[in-house]
């Protein structure tokens, strides 16, 4: 017996044999022999798989054959090279360079199904569609898909360090191993690049935004081109982060002036010398000015100059330049909110057009909830890339069961009547509302060197999640966690109702035990493991959950109308309108925008705080429902992953008690009111909760200064 | 198919079907079921692998069954719980209460095969031995084994971080989750407590010698407790590294004196809190004055004061103090090789009974090739534990193979003299020579989080071999490599031939392009990989490497006889006379105990210069020899493994010859002398060599102080 069993390295890519035996009976039938177009790379990637899934899931070796054969048989090729009376079934028309088309056809009384598309990717794209219809059991007969990816660049961003700590990583450390590259290619890089592949991720950043110079030296890019090369058949391009003081660091200049001849002329030779040996290069990614990254501003130069001066190094080899706008400065007062706006919507239309302005997904960072950031849709003349965050930062850690795409869709669907109604930032995003030349979406990864890559085994469900919305930002989060479900743990209908219903509605509890009513940036400090609401005594104002919640005797929550810091003017007027109206403006986002007195209405009838109190609990018990749910599925699930989600689902209903508690406590200490009697006592007191210390907590930020 | 198989996770416990058709029938007739004494948690853990492991090596579910049955049984059960008649076939009085029997006896015609001991410990450990027996198709008729560990205290050292860093840890990260403990029980836990107990570990030290006090604190206890709790079953006890200013630290008072009242009482307290929740808890790890670590000396008191008061707090729970050698100070210019044995020997006879000091194998730090420690034999009244490094802070990392029980058995076969020839290191350990009370072995770990435990797959012979040498000091290293690699890759005799003997040959290899003639410690700075013998500008002159080899125009090496820094004098006057004479000191031993001019002449009547470099470039043709074994031995190994020791054979390679290049290159700025003709051409300049830098290297000692 092999203890290594259902570990969950394998993914949504786990090929064992098809238990339902019609299915199995079928597919066989189906699929008796397979052929396949000669080519490089990435056509031996699509036979590896192929031998590996299609065998592995049939219980068999595969088969190959030539074309046309006896029928009942796989096709994959390029559409060029397909017979012509095949193609004459087929239009590709509509497909773009990484679409493909799966279709059942039929010739001379034979049926063939045809995996084709205009390049090898495309076909890598479709073999992984495939081999997910089949692990969903859904019939071949009549198929007849076409899919081509709505954003350009779909990217994780890893904040990996070079000593393989990961800022803000919860599932282990970094899966790059410097030290043993380039000679030494782990299994995993090899498993990365085929689980990326799988959902359409070809993009990564291998590096750390806190960016390190010494990655851009030639003894590490030796290492990035290793990687480089496994990647390449898969369809993934490496990004690198580049720290804007690299010139001097590793350059040995004086300066890192945009505008310095010396400096330009520094990056274009470094840009010579990657795209020498990594030839598909992806670009840069870079945090310049920002929480004490150096950036063009050092100069008294703008990020647009930055911006500029590395796309044109970048532009002989069509390399990107992904800038990101999380940016905001310590001497300035205004509301952290307002500021990436401020700097960046100005230039809107200077950029080159090799540049992506990257953008978290709403205008502070990565909480439970936001509204969306008021950039997307306010610079219709620049690409606007979209940062998610997939790791949990402010969600539980590896720890909590959290669905994250629920997050994303809120996000994507969300409109910013820039164009009308119906502008969702999704299309944005796409591109399909301002014809985009480029578009993007980054994720930060929760990848990290646990044996299931993810440490909490849903957590796979946020990167297969980003990656199904970066193919396609207009997907609803209940179809990705069918498809992950199925191809993760079972096709059995009892299991799937009632684990996609916890999944749903996992997004919502974690609000509602953290963030409830538009509460937001209430977590201890650095870390940011727990809650921290009473945290007053940072450096820089904006650090400090106070500054935030604004709790104080007279009510609680951040005043952004025209009263207050007036961030709402940066969304399109219907958006101000609404949630700048309290009749109008949805209670989730209540306190974001809002700050009102303890006693307030809320539209049940109770008070702001009772409504609070009875919020928190909730989330708790909606965490004691999931456990529930949980236990129930003890007959569908392997022993091993059954055992890790209910360990975790207990350290999650800890701590869910723990921020109700730590946080109504607190704020007890403003509004003098009782708690709602729908909510349970506290189990500790506030001195209690104030003194817990975390200075292991994973995934802190190391000095950087 | 399932990528994850063969990814090394399993270590020697594969429990694959046993693939000799004809072993295979005869074992499943000879074993139709099994009898267990019924038991706690132990028998518990024994019915779970006889399950796994019979289960799987027969390939069918085990059928239990009374006793006694129709014969052809396993049989495991205590001594005392055996049937009359079974009692008298079997004597256990020379049993000590680990060890166990394993005899096959007949009963009324019908055989059983019999494990049993005084203690389920014992039936565990043999019940272990059964299943390695079975992997090594050995034949069970007539089986009569009698087996107790010779070492009382066989524990391993995790130098592990809070952070989860490992200082010289080259596997990834450490395997304490301390974020998730005590909730979320990681399977690794489990399975690190069953590989332990499988080759009789009893004791493990969780954290670094270079201690952090907070792991005494209630929140890292309650962490530790969880830990014990998944290993008490196997048999496995733990010890916490105590930092000896904890009591200022984490307790608040102003000293840490070890005869301040205050300071006594706290350990006390400590101790008895801890008990309260672990109470088989093994004791302290104490390294004190030692590198910066606080200590006795800071308050004008010895060692002695301070292992003793330790060890007082413990004794009313029969917890031992385990008091690290390893000291030298930056105020005594003496020789480091003899500041350890200056600061216990005059001490011998005056630790409390539970005190044990624990010693490196020599009197520097786990070289390639060291003498024994001169404190082996030299404190006859008081139980010396050794210390091996199993994790290859100075032998490649976890990249090269060098199979360290060959280093292991060397220094337990060297003579020590003092109570006449024969008088081994192995027998001052073991006890024999002197009947100690207490005996030990500790070995400083080489696990970590990669998937295969040890980064490089031959690393779990290391591990494996340690856990064997310290049950059995006697025991011989092509022994230990047999077992290893037939419980872990294969019992193909042209493989195991090949294969042992490239293991046994390793370490001379390692030596030879590393360290030759006596060299040593002629590491990098700090991170200590790589050649670095031009290193002279580190603040304590015993921390750079021109202090050891002291090479000049006249000659190299390091003059430790009377003429130098006497260090020979603290060994045994038969050893003091062997080694201290040119004539009979050993070639591999020279230049650790004489410097020599660079044109002495060497047995094979070549000068030392000459000698010196070929033994740099034998041991880059060694590795090459490697390799080639290796290559041929693709038809009996998983592609998955024999891939990655192939890829990291050839990092070997690179590193060996950039040792031999680097360190003649350096020397020959002194000898002014020609390479000998036997050796290669450096590949690069010195000057590059000396301009290497690896900021990012593995395995760092953080920053202390």
């Amino acid at each position: 017996m092999s203890f290594a069993m259902s570990n969950g390295y394998e993914l949504w890519l786990n090929y064992d044999k098809i238990s339902d035996d019609t299915v199995l009976k079928t597919y066989r039938n189906q699929l008796q022999s397979v052929f396949m177009e000669e080519g490089g790379a990435t056509m031996e990637a699509i036979m590896m798989e192929l031998e590996m899934g299609l065998g592995g899931l049939l219980d068999r070796e595969i088969r190959f054959d030539s074309l046309p054969s006896s029928g009942n048989q796989l096709v994959v090729s390029k559409y060029g090279s397909l017979p012509k009376d095949f193609k004459e079934d087929i239009n590709i028309d509509y497909l773009n360079s990484e679409g493909y088309i799966i279709k059942h056809i039929k010739k001379s009384g034979r049926g063939y199904l045809v995996i084709t598309g205009k390049e090898d990717i495309g076909l890598l794209y479709g073999t992984f569609h495939l081999l997910r219809i089949l692990k969903m059991h859904q019939t071949l007969e009549g198929l007849n898909l076409e899919e081509s990816p709505k954003v350009d660049i779909r990217m994780l961003n890893h904040w990996d360090n070079l000593d393989r700590t990961i800022e803000r990583g919860y599932s282990g450390f970094s899966i790059w191993n410097w030290q043993t590259l380039p000679d030494y290619i782990d299994q995993r890089y090899i498993d990365y690049a085929r689980a990326n592949a799988s959902i359409g991720i070809n993009a990564t950043a291998l590096t750390n935004v806190n960016a390190n110079a010494l990655i851009l030296t030639p003894q590490y890019l030796e290492k990035v081109q290793a990687l480089a090369e496994v990647f390449r058949p898969y369809g993934l391009k490496v990004y690198l982060t580049a720290r804007f003081s690299a010139p001097m660091e590793i350059g040995g200049l004086e300066t890192a002036d945009p505008l310095d001849q010396e400096v330009i002329q520094w990056w274009k030779n470094k840009a010579a010398e990657i795209y020498k040996s990594i030839p598909d290069f992806g670009g840069f990614l870079v945090k310049a000015n920002s929480e004490g990254q150096p950036g063009p501003q050092n100069y008294g130069r703008t990020h647009l100059d930055g911006t500029n001066m590395l796309a044109d190094a970048l532009t002989p080899y069509k390399g990107n330049v992904i800038w990101r706008a999380f940016v905001y400065s310590e001497h300035d007062a205004e509301d952290r909110a307002k500021q990436a706006y401020s700097e960046f919507v100005p230039d809107d239309g200077k950029y080159r057009d090799n540049v992506l302005i990257q953008v978290k997904n709403g205008p502070i960072d990565f909480q439970p909830r936001e509204p969306f950031h008021p950039m997307f849709g306010a610079m219709p003349n620049t690409p606007l890339m979209m940062e998610f965050q997939i790791t949990k930062e402010y969600l539980g850690f590896a720890t909590h069961l959290v669905y994250l795409p629920k997050l994303f869709e809120e996000v994507l669907q969300s409109d910013t009547y820039q164009k009308g109604k119906g502008s969702t930032v999704a299309k944005m995003v796409d591109g399909s509302l301002n014809t985009k030349k480029l578009t993007g979406m980054a994720g930060v990864s929760n990848i990290g060197t646990d044996t299931n890559w993810t440490g909490h085994p849903f957590g796979q469900a946020d990167w297969y999640g980003f990656g199904r919305l970066a193919w396609d930002p207009s997907m609803n989060s209940e179809a990705i966690a069918d498809e992950w479900l199925r191809t993760t743990f079972s096709n059995d209908e009892e299991f799937i109702k009632s684990v996609k219903k916890m999944m749903l509605e996992s997004r919502e509890a974690v609000v509602n035990y953290m963030n409830p009513l538009g509460l937001h940036h209430i977590f201890d400090t650095s870390h940011h493991y727990g809650p921290g609401p009473w945290v007053g005594n940072l450096s820089r104002p904006e650090w400090n959950p106070v500054y935030y919640h604004k709790a104080d005797e007279d009510g609680i929550g951040f005043d952004r109308t025209k009263t207050g810091s007036n961030a709402l003017s940066q969304y399109a007027p219907a958006f101000e309108e609404k949630f700048g109206n309290l009749e109008t403006c949805p209670e989730e986002y209540l306190l974001w925008f809002h700050h009102l007195p303890w006693d307030y209405q809320l539209k049940s009838g109770r008070t702001l705080w009772d409504g609070l109190g009875i919020k928190y609990q909730q989330g708790v018990d909606q965490v004691k429902q999931m456990i529930n749910t949980w236990e129930n599925m003890k007959p569908y699930v392997d022993e091993y992953r059954h055992n890790q989600v209910r360990m975790l689902l207990g350290i999650q209903l800890k701590e869910a008690k723990w921020w109700r508690d730590a946080c109504m406590l607190y704020f007890q200490t403003f509004s003098k009111m009782d708690f709602p009697k729908e909510m349970e006592s506290p189990e500790n007191t506030l001195e209690y909760y104030k003194s817990l210390k975390f200075p292991y907590a994973p995934g802190i930020r190391p000095q950087w200064d």
